[in-house]
Parts: structure tokens; C-alpha cells; sequence
């Protein structure tokens, strides 16, 4: 790889991908204790930056094999002396009409995730068809997703390694090519693209913190920033549970785990590319690991004082960084916010999780007689004390119960921890024998 | 007013204020039918355009004083002959030692929202003390929000009117200047500079859509893009339950309504401002209403594909746009987002309806035999079906039931509407009564 094929690589994106905004967070700075910058590729084209190294990767296969058009038998439209390659623009069509054996009309590659529909939309907007293969277990919402940008979705096996040999017998039988999530170099040269945009807008960066699963980003971002600016520091991210790169880089070579365990899909990966471990081994300065809690408190606070989705494995940099995983106090650092596509179930149990964590909700039991005006009598307690009650619960069945009495679950909505205790003391005051059911 | 005044609020809060971004979403142009932009006052300092105005608000009030020191018994640090007002910065410090009567110390508002933390901000950025009133019930998030910028809050009264009067009051006894959250010229000018960058970033815009309730933005932005660009249409969006803006542009005059009703709190304003409806009655287009429904659909629709988090006051425009309230087919629609102050709870309630409304969470009530192994036979059919279980009641209180049979209630995690009426027919064709209860 050199630094031209990076260069080129950001003019084939041009009209493809967003140049998305590199800005300083002055709340992210104080929690994480540094001149916290993001890299918003959660607002990248199609949710993530993997539509960078797909769109490069499908771009100059085009571009071969239009230098080359007098090796196949027709030559194309392409390869009209009137329209020299050069000229053409990427968003033009492809010349419908050709169908010559040889020629690129094709992509595939097997995924579930942000690479699917990258790839589709990169093969859409170059005028090449996309067969994506996932396992047979992958979510409706995802097929759909991928469905929207163009691409054929074939579901095969049920699991990756499944997907993935069903995708490279696309490959053979089917006169497609397949393009890799990440152990590629024009692949890794495209993910770089999001280093040489930073240093644009933030040319006195001093430290780049990237997520990383199979590394093509990582790998990119590294080799850009230590061959032009050796003085900006480059931090990999992995989740604790998916922790392959980690264990590479450690051990000087390629390592692959048997297992992965991390709410951060898009970084679960249990071996990491060939080419990528090479180029991170040679350029990481250090790789860090994050855990599952300390992620989907990254996406709650992205969510509450930036205004931004952040999938989970976009948001591992941010964690790492507020959990001082690394040292980079008052340093200006830029945390790629990688991709936003986090799956709207999934926001709802990160919220939810956050609002018991910080005693927005809470839950308590409490024995009452099994009398008219029990009920009333508890409800009015609690309206008193300002408490939105969310759900009630009948329960008889305990030996410690008096027969004329009875237990009963209550969730509230209340305004935090001390607001909680509040209830708690009303409650016990007014004769209640109460116990937390939250903690 | 004049175009000047704008020009005048842009430089002054040139380093107080994010220059928000104006960009093309290709999603949500699909979606409306038009070239639909958004101008990210979501992304804005304090979360709202609200910080304009009261910057602007502030910041002329200082310069105010500072070119007429001599009135004043002392004349402060700024009436120094060697430093003349135009060279001060507004991010410099007051000069602190002086403390004479009748120059400008502290400003005091009524708000529970986005003009508390605006105005707050702006203050602390300027030097000054700012005391908030706020009703006894506001939630203690928004109170640690409004102190976290600095502010002295206090509680007093039921409702806004009655904290209205209390700041009335701390102006009057305390020397504060109370500074309105939208009937004030120099608010007015501040909120219009989000038109200025607007028409600079895209001067072919079409047409701009603006949420209203007090009806300053809308005010603002009215004034400055008829005055400069008659050609641009400008639509102001109200929530259909709290109409007070509408009522007035149809009326011709300023009309209260006697109650509001709806999620878009930050619109919710009964008696909007006797300046703002005249520049709205002579200079706004159209005036258009959303229903509730609309303005949480379209903050779901933000989250999932925009990667946005918007306040329900924010994402009118946009309800307005995707519903067609106002014919905007094929146009360059920039939709003011104009805050991004949503409450986590809130963002879960969003979120668990959609999830519902999407068939992505079901419930159901089947009917079964009271007898060990019954969970386990209807689970079982549950798992084959690939549905994730999230919730189990039992029932017995039935007079249908038969004695050696028990209700039981049922929620899941599926993938959509056809997969929720496949686990139905599945439990169906093994002889379940079942009853679906999501509807």
C-alpha cells in the first residue's frame, strides 16, 4: 500500500460516500478528560464507513477492466476510443447493453451487517448487481435494509462461516466476485479515506481512537496517519469479549479466538485479516478493550447529550475513552464514531437498562391486606409523593404471608436515586414493610 | 426590526453559538417526496436554537450599557477611555471588581425547557448571573441540566404562570433583568440568524419549515427570509393541540387558546407573543398542524434511519413534511430540526410504541391446561417459531375457563407483522384458543 492509493481512493468516493464532519463535543471533553473530537460516520451513507472500502474496492475493478477493455472479445462501451476511461464519472451507468463473458456485472459477499449494505449501495451506484448471503437467522429488519439499497438477498446455513462459503460458490459458479469485509487493500485503502479526512479538518490532532473487529479500519486509519504524521498516536478499540486483534498485536501474529462474546456486533470477529494484523502490528501504537456495560453507557450518553445514534461498535472508542482505558488527558482526540445502525429494539433495552441504572425507574414489593381500599390507600402514597406508577403485580403465594394479606409488585417512574429512597421511607413510614426488587 | 439587527445578532454570537450545518438527507427525501434538508439546531449548544436569542438578548444588553457608562454613578472598568466598547470580546470576562447600582449583573427567566438552558448558558458565557424559576414539578433532570450550565435555580408555584410571576418579582426586588423566551425583538433577531446561515449554506433553498409555539423562530425567520428572498416559502408547523399561532394567522390577531395538549412540550405555549404573531400574520405563508401520533413517528424515524435525536417540538417540521400538510412535491425543503432536548423516558415510550406499532414486540393471551408441562409444550412451539419470549402472566379469573384450564398471557420479540401472524397460526394449528392482545 502506498499513501497514493489512499489519495485515489478518496477521489473514487467522491461523489459516493459523505465527507462527514470531524467537531469537538465540549461535554464529551469534560467527561473524558481530553479535547474529545468525533468522526461522525454514523451520518456516513448507509449508516456506517464500511460503504468507503466496498465503494473503492467495486470502483477500481471497474477501472481495470476498463483499461483493459481489448482483452475480452467485445470490448464494451467502455472502451470507445471517443471516451477515454479517465473521463467517466462513477455515477454514470454502466453501458447496459454489453454482456460479454469476463466483464464485472457482479459483486457478492456474505454479511449480516454494515459491509451488506455498503456493498449493495456501493454496487447500486456503480450499476453493478449485489447478491448478499446471510444465515438463515438474520433479522428481517437487517434483509430489508440491505434489500433497499439494490442488493439480492440469499439466505443460506445458520451462521457466518456458512453464509460465507455459500457466497464464494456464488463467486465461482455464478461469475461474481467477491469482495471481503476487510482483509483487502483496496478495501483498507477506502476505510483510510476517514484518516486523511481528519487530518484535513484537524491537521494538530494528537491522538486517533478507531474500533476495531476484522481491522480493515484500524489497519487504514494506522498506516495513513504513521506514514505522514508518525507524531499523532493511533488507539485500536476492541470489545472485551472479541478481543482477536488485542491478542494479535500482543503476540506479534495473527491470532484467532474460538469465541465471541460482545453486544458490539459489528466488531465481533473471531479472525481478523491477514493483511490487516500485519499493518496494525507494524503501525497500532497500543490496542485497548472495553467492556459490554461500559459500551451501552457510551450509546446512552451519545444518545441524552449528543443527539446522535452510535451503534455499539461505534461507540467503543468513545468508551474507551471515557473509561480512561488510555492515557490522553488534555490531548485533542478524535474518536471515529463508526456506524449508527443499531437496531431499535436494541436502543430500548440500552435505555431502558440506563433508566434503572440511574434510579429513573425502580421497582419495589410491598405487603398489603387483602382487603377493599388496599390499593388506594398504597396509590395515594405514592401520588403524593409524585411517582408515575408503570406496573402493578398481584403476588399470594409466599409462607411468610398472613392469610388476609397480600404482596404486591410496583414499577414507578420516579425522578432518580433520591427520589426513590423518598417513596421508600414514605412508604415504610406509613407502616409499609417494604423491599427494593431494582438493585 | 431591520436585516442589520440579524447581522448585528450573527456577529455577536459568532463565538458563542455553533454555526449549525444545513445538509441534504437522501432518506428523508424519499420519504417527504422533495429535496428535504434539515438545518441541525438539535446539534446546538444547550441542545436548542434557544440559545440564539438569549445570547443576542444579553450580549446587547451589555453593549447597551457599555456605550452609555456615564449615566451611571461609576462608570465601570468598560468605560475606560483606552478601551473602547467595539474592541470587547463577548467571551471576555467582566470586569469583577465593579458593582455599582444599576449595571447589568444577573437575568432571570421562567422556563422549564430550552430557554432556561439557553439563556443560562449564554449568561455564564458572558459573565452574568442568571437566576431560572422554575415550577415546583419540573423533573429533576432538567433542573441539573439548567444548573449544570451555571444557573441558580428556583422552585416556586404549581404551573408556568405562577413561576412567571416569581421571575417578575426577582426582577423587580432583585435587580435582574428579566429577558422573555420569545416576545423580545433582540430574542427575535437571534433565533432569525438560523435563517441567515440557512440561506448562505442554500441560497436555492425552496421553502423552510419552522416549528412554532411562542413563535419566535418563526417570527425571526419569517422577517429575514421574506425581507432578503420573497421568492422562499416559509411554513411554520404547530402541534395540533396547541394551535395558538394557527388560530391567530386565521384570525388575522392575536388569539390565546385556554388549554394545551401534547407531547411537543417545548410548543405547548397557550399565549404566544403579541410581536411575534404580527411579523408571523405579515410574513409566513402557511401555518400547518401535526397530530401527536405524527410527531413521534417522524423521532422514531430520526433515530432509526437519520441517526438523530430530536425532541418532539423539534421533529414537527419534519411530521409536517412526511405527512404532506403542505404541498412541498419536488422542492428544496429545509426543515428546521430546532432542538434535540428529549428526555430518556421519553425516548423509551417512543421507542415501545414503534416497536409495537412495527409488529416487532406482539402479545398474545392463548388458553391451555392447568397441568405440569403445559409452559413447556407452548414454549417450545414459541422457540421453533424463532420468537424471543419477554413476558409471561398467568390468569385463572375467567368465566369461560374451564377448571382444569388456565389463561395465559403472553409478550414476544419478532421480527414483524408476518412473523407474529406465523407464531399465531403455528399455536393455532396445535389446538390453541388464542386471542392476540397488541392491537
Amino acid at each position: 500500500m502506498q499513501i497514493k492509493d489512499i489519495e485515489q481512493a478518496a477521489q473514487r468516493l467522491s461523489d459516493i460516500v459523505h465527507n462527514t464532519p470531524t467537531m469537538l463535543s465540549r461535554t464529551f471533553s469534560e467527561l473524558g478528560g481530553a479535547n474529545v473530537y468525533f468522526k461522525y460516520e454514523n451520518q456516513q451513507r448507509t449508516g456506517s464507513f464500511k460503504v468507503r472500502g466496498a465503494s473503492n474496492k467495486v470502483a477500481k475493478l471497474l477501472e481495470t477492466q476498463e483499461r483493459a477493455p481489448e482483452t475480452s472479445q467485445q470490448s464494451g462501451c467502455f472502451g470507445i476510443e471517443e471516451q477515454p476511461p479517465a473521463r467517466r464519472s462513477f455515477s454514470d451507468d454502466l453501458c447496459p447493453e454489453t454482456s460479454n463473458e469476463g466483464e464485472l456485472r457482479r459483486v457478492v459477499a456474505a454479511s449480516a451487517g454494515n459491509h451488506a449494505q455498503g456493498l449493495a449501495y456501493a454496487a447500486s451506484r456503480l450499476g453493478l448487481d449485489c447478491t448478499i448471503v446471510m444465515p438463515r437467522s438474520t433479522p428481517i429488519a437487517k434483509i430489508a435494509a440491505t434489500e433497499g439499497y439494490g442488493a439480492k438477498v440469499v439466505l443460506s446455513g445458520s451462521n457466518y462461516d456458512a453464509a460465507y462459503n455459500k457466497a464464494l460458490e456464488i463467486q465461482e459458479t455464478g461469475g461474481a466476485v467477491f469482495i471481503h469485509p476487510f482483509d483487502d487493500l483496496d478495501v483498507i485503502a477506502g476505510q483510510a479515506t476517514v484518516a486523511m479526512e481528519i487530518l484535513q479538518d484537524l491537521p494538530d490532532a494528537e491522538a486517533i481512537v478507531v474500533p476495531a473487529g476484522g481491522g480493515g479500519l484500524l489497519a487504514g486509519v494506522a498506516y495513513y496517519v504513521k506514514t505522514l504524521r508518525p507524531d499523532i498516536k493511533v488507539i485500536g478499540v476492541q470489545a472485551s469479549g472479541a478481543p482477536a486483534i488485542k491478542k494479535s498485536f500482543d503476540a506479534k501474529k495473527l491470532v484467532s479466538t474460538d469465541d465471541v462474546y460482545t453486544i458490539a456486533d459489528g466488531i465481533a470477529v473471531k479472525s481478523p485479516g491477514k493483511l490487516t494484523v500485519e499493518m496494525i502490528n507494524k503501525y497500532v501504537d497500543e490496542i485497548v478493550t472495553v467492556e459490554d456495560d461500559e459500551i451501552s453507557s457510551a450509546i446512552l450518553l451519545l444518545l441524552e447529550r449528543g443527539k446522535q445514534v452510535v451503534e455499539p461498535a461505534g461507540a467503543v472508542s468513545l468508551a474507551a475513552v471515557l473509561n480512561r482505558k488510555v492515557d490522553l488527558a488534555g490531548k485533542k482526540v478524535v474518536c471515529v464514531l463508526s456506524g449508527g445502525n443499531i437496531d431499535v429494539s436494541f436502543i430500548h433495552k440500552i435505555v431502558e437498562k440506563g433508566l434503572v441504572t440511574r434510579g429513573r425507574q425502580m421497582r419495589f414489593r410491598a405487603i398489603m391486606l387483602d382487603v377493599p381500599g388496599s390499593l388506594e390507600q398504597l396509590s395515594s402514597i405514592i401520588a403524593k409523593n409524585g411517582a408515575n406508577v408503570i406496573m402493578v403485580q398481584y403476588d399470594k403465594i409466599s409462607a411468610d404471608l398472613n392469610l388476609n394479606e397480600t404482596i404486591i409488585h410496583v414499577g414507578c417512574e420516579v425522578s432518580g436515586h433520591a427520589h426513590g429512597d423518598k417513596l421508600i421511607a414514605a412508604l415504610e413510614q406509613e407502616g409499609y414493610r417494604v423491599t427494593r426488587e431494582d438493585a
